[in-house]
């Protein structure tokens, strides 16, 4: 059963939101993908957030851009933490998607990511879940190690 | 029966959006005033939407600050138009309100006004109407010639 | 006879505005096309203004970019409401459009859209002459439901 | 025993980050607050980020001005989930703190509020901790659900 | 006969733009004041643009805020040369008016000075003039000594 | 003998100065063009500037970018009217520029141009000689004229 | 003898820069001020600049705002280490006083403090001097120590 | 032995910081590099900030992107002269950069460089070397001296 969704505004959002399903494959996370759009699928949105402590899920994660309002509205809907990730735009290169998410009134916060950071919204999901999860929490332990690890000494001349 | 619904995301946005109601006043124009906020009450929000052709209503004016989903999530709710105002805030001056507010995505416009510019509103509101109302029009006209013809000619000292 | 006048400073605002003419084609608006540039053919301008409610035109939408001064000055010499669309610039990007088409002074309001949202500006148009048009009201709430129902549940990969 | 760490870069971050504290004493949640400074006390960060889990810390409130490290550097430090809190700056209104905080690179995700927003950074602290505690959640639901029925209808003039 | 028009969207903008005024006192220059609005008083703007060169004007100064197209129109109604000063405004502080002012298209320029930078706009007219004025442009080398002159070598605590 | 100098902070701001030059040549005025640059040589600018008036130079043009310092430092050498063209820049687009050239403080007035406008600067250059040289402000009437004459009616597609 | 120059533009930026001398009275760091404008005073400008390493100076601060050109003149016209001030500004904050400051071009170095941050420059020369002054390193190693120690680990009510 | 350290925060970094390197072999000063990330090897930040000073380093050139949090720690560390060179971003085109390592509180300066200003970084290592080295200020005057003489005097069609 999914313990996390991962919902965007549109497919072009996919692009950028795929780097959070690929963190969560690595930390063996299990998790569901949905397009809801808060304008074109109002209904949608209001379903999934109001069925989304029945169906088990414990983190959302929601990418969009420009008047990206799919974040907080999702907030709105339930006590699932929401975690955003504002997606690059043409014009305003994501500065508009960043404002639309992090700006929330009190009452419903939305823990908002860097412009474009998907894979985040994965760890930070994970982070989440390894509050209550020790089996993943070790696994996120050795990732984050391992990352650490990675890092050469030396820059190089490609 | 109203024909202008001005709506705001709380108590606090009023002192902004009372211009927008003064000037409906003064073109005879008949209007109500509620308070429906995106993220407080999104099922009061559902409602209003749903219910806004039915009841009547031909404009919305919807004025919001930070991350301002009124407006949008309103013209995701009905094909009535929507006019949007953003609210000036404390931190970003109401840059925040604009890119909320401006930057829909295709298929739910937001006439967007001035930051703080709930006058404005309510003069797009008429002109709307004013479309299908000719003894609106004149009164709109009129007030039109009438703020022209008030600007002196001459600057004064204070 | 053309109820929608699309208007732009110049023919390389084509590319942008040709969105809003192709949506009123899909709803069946009459709308007619028209360079007016607010710097080099003021005179034009004018006229346009001038004669715009004579014409029978009952909503224009106006694409600039830069120091975008067309919306502005139409909403001054036209009580017919005039919708803006920031035409993207190569130094700034659209905000300079922007903020010189949404900043109007009280009296003269311009319904302003996303940079680059002139899909947007045709459907405001035409929910706009739905206010009195209730054959077009049944036509824009077909293609919105139609756009709501495109959305696919799950993203792909491409 | 603090489920919760609410730190700071400053005394001068307290009237800010205090709105954190009264949210997590309405919902009855354990803290501890401290001033822990990225820059004048690095040697304090490190001890609380290594410590952190072994203590018995959930979730990690840090809030930040300017070039604001706090959050980010104790992201490093820990697998705790951290909430950012970008504190209003004088010069920049806060922009460079929200910048600094939420632009994280990949492995060390920040769950970014809004600038000044501490208040919202309590209840995403306590929605991150009801995902595991289900009489948080009810207190959670139950306040969530006071602050929408103490919305009024109608704007008053004040 | 004046040679220099100072013009400003409204009277609130008239302790901005004073200070032109008073450099061009000090200078010797004549000048005349008038509230010319671009929006409000389009037919004003339209005369005194297309008159200016017959009434003998040799620089026109205009000031503005917000959606500033004071100085862009006349820039466009006729050859003289237009001085811009962006007015400062409450919400973006004068960024709006400056953007709108000096991001002119090819043909129209605007010379356009700091926001407020109403004295600066009396200079450059004086600047300007005194390209075929040797008697001005004594005076204003003369100003320009004394401007130098007037700089202490040290700071004084006040 | 020159009139105009158009100078520039280095060879790569050329490509952008040229639609300056062009302009005077299209108009039948006589220049000069320089690399000056304000770091570089400091005292080629100190030179320029003491000279200008003595060599009979009636405007000049200056293009830079970044930390653009050549317009307003020559505008602190001479009197000699200056004209700013803010030069589009890698990582901020020439907002840098802009604000370094058009932030000028009392006394040492820019004439600011939009960000890449050197074309403007020709144009403005032109206006400015045409003050007291009738036969070019017949020339510059005609570029005007027949600019606004150039654009069609109709957008079409390409 | 003085070994490190404080300047400015003018007396208007004293109240920021003394923070900067208060530093240097704290340290044991010799030091002169003197109000230097670029635009104003270029000839003091150069002269400070070609005489700075022959008498003896070792590091310059320099402070300006708006389109603040002292630090980067100065730079060009001496090898000596020049540290910029970007002071804060009325209509832009500093933003503009940052960018005139901060984006120099190859060759020409500022090295930039924060908005307002002349303690900081009197930190930064410090510790340039304290590369060859043994003594002064002692100082600034106690003086950072006993900063860090002056941080309470809890936060107070006021 | 290396008198300046090179820190990046990553690989990516390198092509950006690589004109820090090129700078100093020019002037022949000796120097390290090294990939020193903040957040994914801080305690690689520790030690180098703890042991510089033993290790004989006068300088530290510090780049970063993003939440750019590695010259500012670095700074922290060490009272060793720290450069920040903010490295320009996908999204946010360094503007995060500049923020995050500009607006440093009092206590820690970091002498920050333009966005992608690494030669500039290199430069003033030299500069700040040269305060106790005659033989490195020599060849600093040269490279400067170079620089002016290798500038045209006239722009050039390419």
């Amino acid at each position: 059963m999914a313990e996390v969704g991962i919902i965007m505004g549109s497919q072009s959002d996919w692009p950028t939101m795929r780097a959070a399903a690929e963190i969560l494959d690595e930390l063996g996370v299990a998790y569901e993908t949905k397009i809801v759009s808060a304008h074109r699928t109002p209904d949608r949105l209001w379903d999934y957030g109001k069925t989304a402590v029945a169906r088990g899920l414990k983190v959302i994660i929601a990418g969009a851009g420009g008047a990206a309002h799919l974040p907080g509205m999702m907030a709105s809907k339930t006590r699932v933490p929401v975690i955003g990730v504002p997606v690059q735009t043409r014009a305003l290169s994501g500065v508009d998607s960043l404002y639309s998410i992090v700006q929330m009134p009190k009452g419903y916060p939305v823990a908002t990511m860097a412009i474009g950071g998907a894979a985040n919204a994965g760890l930070m999901a994970a982070a989440i879940l390894a509050v209550s999860d020790a089996a993943l929490a070790e696994r996120l332990d050795a990732w984050r190690e391992a990352l650490s690890a990675s890092i050469p000494e030396e820059p190089k001349d490609e």
